[in-house]
């Protein structure tokens, strides 16, 4: 049972809801998103409450068989929403191209692609700092020391910076550097980490779990928004089956899916889903065909000596040519690639 | 071990080669596909029997180490190749669109549909006239009755008839109606049948079963060409997974796999993929974009009555659409949609 | 929409009644076992209609939310149904094992095992004459000469003969030489192959599909009992997962849900499901643990030499020890593991 | 790369290995074990630096080609772990069961179930006080007030308490009350969380996640281990697959193949896995005969009023009788369920 509060409610109104509803043996979840403020209703109301309820003053509607994701499904806004990052908006008529390696290696290697990404078309700088790695013996990232190239290459090439949060109390310094977070695959439902990027401002790239249906990325969203911060995308990225001539099975219908389901902006990231390099740009190509506001992709300047994900990063050339297919299947669908933020002379 | 016999083979040479090989306690299984043949050697040759093999008049090479399916191997034709069904080229430059009902369910329903599509730009008309259903119980199928439906309707507005075989003992009669032998997905591995289908001359298209992987396909489909047809279309029609949002994983990443893999076109059926009538579009524009030589897409002019898959069938209305995107994403590509055979007034 | 009719229907009256069905636009699929015939009505019926069949003589019930299969539904038969192949009956108190080689691959071969197994408890023989196999160049066993061989390794032993049918076209070949014909992984659906070995009274060994439900499984059945053969025995042997540590994923649950569902006696194949000889006496164990009515394994002399499914084939000396453990565990849960049927001298 | 050190090597000459081996642009990642230290290096070494590093003072071994979880791994130990809970040893002789609600609600309902379990024979007591829910609308347990009354269940019947951690700031509150702190599915690839547990003390019940490989657990294990607590417990819950018919497929294999890849003990989870009460006493009993060292069942007083996983939970007769069943089994086995702990009268 879910109680939407009118937009008039007052302060004293609010609370002297919760008190009745919780003085009737029920908890209470309240979520709030711009003028919108949720009451999420939880165990078995007795005969009669719900009319009560919705007779309160300050209650604009209850619904018994309420949305599982009420902030983020579709029906919660008129039309979709728009995600800015810095200067750049996701979720627009263009399309965004986040770009760049998969760690963070060194300042020449991060300036080198991000230079290359940025002349290409990305708008949006990705690197990771902080390495979810499989093996406690991979390579686990540089840490601050990442962080910190992550900020002068933005500097140096005007990109916004998209970097994997791992846990709540990196947040605060995180956020002296990037201008996204993104949860990855593994942590879609570390719910503590869900609640942390929804209790601050940064907008969020909420990358799909390997194992998680689509229903179960949106109540993972709905834990972002809930907890107070609407700036979430969602990305794609494969999911397991048994195929093994991929890496991951990328799930293409997952863009149309949510695109039903959700007002939130969608990105596709083919590098993971295909573990390949040579499949990448089909994959890229097939998702922005599919509807998505944007992609989000792995390219390394010495792919072979990558210290991460080195088979599936594209070149920097291939990269270019990447774009280039990309770029005439966006402008034939009305949604031209987004080169806006840089200031470029391209369209 | 697999010996390809030299073009110059005479058939006294073969006969003695097998003869050799056999007489060394080996099993041999050949294949022909147009001037190649392969010998395939199966059981452990004693040391040195290998080239003592080579060795023999009539052998071109012998491959330790060979492709598990030579004749469909990418490596066996310096080009992709090409089918043709009547008079379409499928595999060629342009992107070729086959549509219609999933089953023939009158004579009404089907021209009308037939009619529909051809107009859209479709070349070739589906339509099934032997059903195999989970359930007893569902409908199984007009039988040849459906049949004579289907060749009324090539007739009526020439587009070439592509229908479902469900057992070799109904090739002959299928052969008097069909332009194209569909092997379902259930019977992707139904090897006597795959045998069969290779043994006659009608193209056909091989849909990938639920199951299957990639490998898997490849190898049902030298079962077909290994028999002497290499008429054969490879279809991506969606995987099993555990995500239930939709009927299928399209697994579009299969396409350019395909590719790297084998000579022989593949086509996208998004709508058993989707299973659901407003996904199609995407997915449909996803698989030309991943780099599709064509599209099976269920149309049906009241799909809310349809006998099987109403819910996945585009409307008439809705397959224009379709057909309108799609057209648009494969003109970007410079493979436009392939109304040639129709002798439309379309570029 | 599903009619029973009773048991002193008359044959006018039941011709009468599919008339009277027809007449009205629908069709019907009419199935028998034993004393029930059912007819499935297919098509959506006028109103009042329903009432009109139901009032029919001859009609005792009819069913608007009737069981997707009807024969094989727990529903169908107040207590568990047994099936005899020989003198061996599958589905009592006793626990049945079936063992032998995959593919039958000489006379010594499969003698020498099966005097073996038959020793250690084993009261059924397998092995394969005609084998599927995914690649063409692969064993495909040696057809009826393979049946001559456990025709005479009946003769020696007494055990009874099970082994893989894959098209209708050999059924009578096949039904000269076995007691119960298999119907393989791969052809679970092969609705074809389904309904032929429905017409004819040989006891069925019906394996689930890689990548089938469980609820597809028991239409696959109903194909079989509906077409008039109610002697299946339905045997999970692994299901296709991404987890590559093993062959197949056994999905033992599907012990526990098939009783609940059907009245078909269940066995456990756990040698496909393994792919790993190392497993197979765990997954022995597992499976009559978990209930299963018998077990389906694969033991060979020589498993390094094997023609195929080597190394999941347990030797003959593993086979022993295998029984041995599995032997306790059904005495506990007091389903001892049945010999009656060599007239051995074990309990 | 990882260097094995000496049982005598000295904190100087570990201290100059690892200097060493920075000093050669390689990163180091040192895990110890008792008295087991190891140093992984990562990064690719010069030419003739492995044979350096080998023939420093305190190297014992050095191995190009080693497991990818040497602390785990099966050949790290002479023979299988065992890990102390408590006065419970799992990985023993006998067979450790595990029970409890899914979620503590109350401290009446906790001490109801935990009597009843603790008198038919377990001897640890689950119950989640931190309830990592896929809804934010779902009761997300009760926080310190629930490991309060954990801690008086423990010291009424006697019974250990196991409860799930799910963020590393937890961790010292929970070890005021638990004595097993498990890590859930969907942490299984937490990392932080990992090495948090990793560098306390108690022992950890590791859960598989829903779609990880059995290789990606031992890894997560490895984590745990490497940093110092080598007190893990492996548990299979049941990973994602197509069928829908049970919550999750319980990898039954996984047992087995856990056997033969790590010294770890391994207990299996029926109830997840199941999802439906019916099915939990079958898969209790597999996965005791496939040789689980232990079981970890849900049970709740009154399931249809359960706050959460009511459907799988055991009635405390269902628990009763599954006692029984599994009992008869392990006895047949040799592996009697083990009640030492209670001081109990059976056996």
């Amino acid at each position: 049972m879910i109680a939407t509060l009118s937009s008039t409610c007052t302060l004293g109104e609010k609370a002297a809801i919760l008190r009745f509803i919780e003085g009737h043996g029920l908890r209470v979840h309240v979520g709030e998103a711009g003028a919108t403020t949720i009451v999420s209703i939880i165990g078995d109301p007795e005969p009669g409450l719900a009319e009560a309820i919705e007779a309160l003053p300050g209650v604009a509607s209850l619904s018994l068989d309420a949305p599982r994701y009420p902030f983020v499904a579709r029906e919660a806004r008129t039309e979709p929403s728009t995600v800015k990052v810095g200067d750049v908006v996701i979720g627009g008529r263009g399309v965004v191209v986040i770009a760049g390696p998969c760690s963070v290696e060194s300042e020449d290697q991060l300036l080198t692609i991000a230079r290359s990404v940025a002349k290409e078309g990305a708008v949006l700088l990705r690197g990771g700092a902080f390495k979810p790695r499989t093996s406690p013996y991979s390579f686990q990232g540089l840490g601050q020391e990442g962080l910190e190239m992550l900020a002068r290459a933005r500097e140096e090439t005007g990109l916004g910076v998209v970097s994997e949060v791992v846990a709540p109390e990196d947040i605060p310094l995180m956020n002296g550097f990037v201008d996204m977070l993104q949860v990855g695959s593994r942590n879609m439902q570390n719910f503590r980490l869900l609640s942390a990027v929804g209790e601050q401002p940064t907008p969020v790239l909420l990358k799909r779990g390997l194992m998680s249906t689509i229903e179960e990325m949106l109540l993972a969203a709905e834990y972002i928004v809930g907890a107070g911060n609407p700036r979430v995308v969602l990305c794609e990225r494969g999911i397991r089956s048994f195929e093994t001539a991929t890496r991951g099975t990328l799930d293409i219908s997952a863009v149309p899916v949510l695109k039903e389901r959700t007002h939130l902006p969608v990105v596709v990231d083919p590098s993971h889903a295909a573990g390949k390099r040579s499949l990448v740009p089909s994959l890229a190509a097939a998702g922005v065909a599919a509807g998505a506001d944007g992609l989000l992709i792995e390219v390394h300047d010495r792919p072979e000596e990558a210290l991460s994900d080195g088979p599936q990063s594209l070149t920097l050339e291939g990269f270019a040519d990447t774009m280039e297919v990309v770029g005439r299947i966006a402008a034939a669908i009305d949604r031209p690639i987004d080169h806006a933020a840089m200031g470029r002379d391209r369209p």
